[in-house]
């Protein structure tokens, strides 16, 4: 385990029972507290992406903003907000996706990519994998294409990468559990 | 009309009857695909609230996360979410404020700011001020005061800064209509 993995598990927190009874929640938010781990995490993630020449990030509402943007930044690179159902004001395109129980349903802005593109997936946690690969629907969607996929966290156990992989063979994580 | 006021005003776009007909929604996620827009941006807003001193940067779930983490990074100070009801897994403190129909309820985790901090309240648009309004109280329940707000754009009709200026007078925006 590197210095950097090191800093980040000692900030997460873990909080039990949420968001339902059983799960252990990995909560990011105290990392956004130490300015200087922030910086370190969005350069490093940026040094890793920039070999995969990514023309945008795509991130996933609402935690993936946090390091979605600073990445974007760092990579000088637009930044694309990928929303839940009716929260995007301008035309979207949508994607529906199986959760454990029912379906979630989310968009991207018709005109947010060109075709040929090639962008970053950001989310802050790889779980199942089900919200990263609707993300890249959309982006197929509009003739673009994943060249990586970025997390802050793994849950290796949950296998999501075997999900991601048909859409990028690239997937980067600071942190594994 | 200064110069970066017009770059911005070119590139937010209006979206007619969003979220509901009769309202023209000022839609800022065009901003966010010029990523040298997005730094000018960042820099110039950390510029004017540098002089207030502030110790940490509280955004507003979702659209505040966008230039609510820049301008937290660019000052290098902490970065606190301000969510939904039910979002934030750690233990919270919540305020509920009144909506043109019913009430809405917003978030902010109990350890995220300290007696005596100075923390500027960031949103993506100043309406009639009601949620940054409700942010500025979780921010003295906890002790802290609000040094300045920052909006990108500022809907001035609706007179915000009324709503606002009990709070702190410091009131930076970048855009107005």
């Amino acid at each position: 385990m590197n210095q950097l993995e090191d800093e980040i598990k000692a900030a997460i927190r873990d909080v039990p029972d949420f968001p339902k009874p059983g799960i252990i929640f990995k909560d990011i938010t105290p990392i956004l507290l130490q300015p200087q781990l922030v910086k370190k995490i969005s350069k490093h993630l940026a040094e890793q992406m920039q070999h995969f020449n990514p023309t945008a990030v795509a991130a996933i509402e609402s935690r993936g903003f946090f390091f979605g943007v600073t990445l974007a930044a760092e990579l000088g690179v637009p930044f694309i907000p990928v929303r839940k159902k009716g929260k995007l004001p301008y035309k979207t395109i949508s994607y529906s996706y199986a959760l454990e129980y029912g379906t979630a349903e989310i968009e991207m802005h018709e005109d947010a990519l060109s075709s040929g593109e090639r962008v970053i997936v950001h989310d802050d946690l790889l779980a199942t994998g089900g919200t990263a690969a609707a993300a890249s629907e959309l982006i197929q969607q509009l003739g673009a294409s994943v060249c990586a996929f970025s997390f802050l966290v793994n849950l290796s156990f949950l296998n999501g990468e075997e999900t991601l992989k048909k859409y990028s063979p690239n997937i980067v994580n600071l942190v594994n559990y």
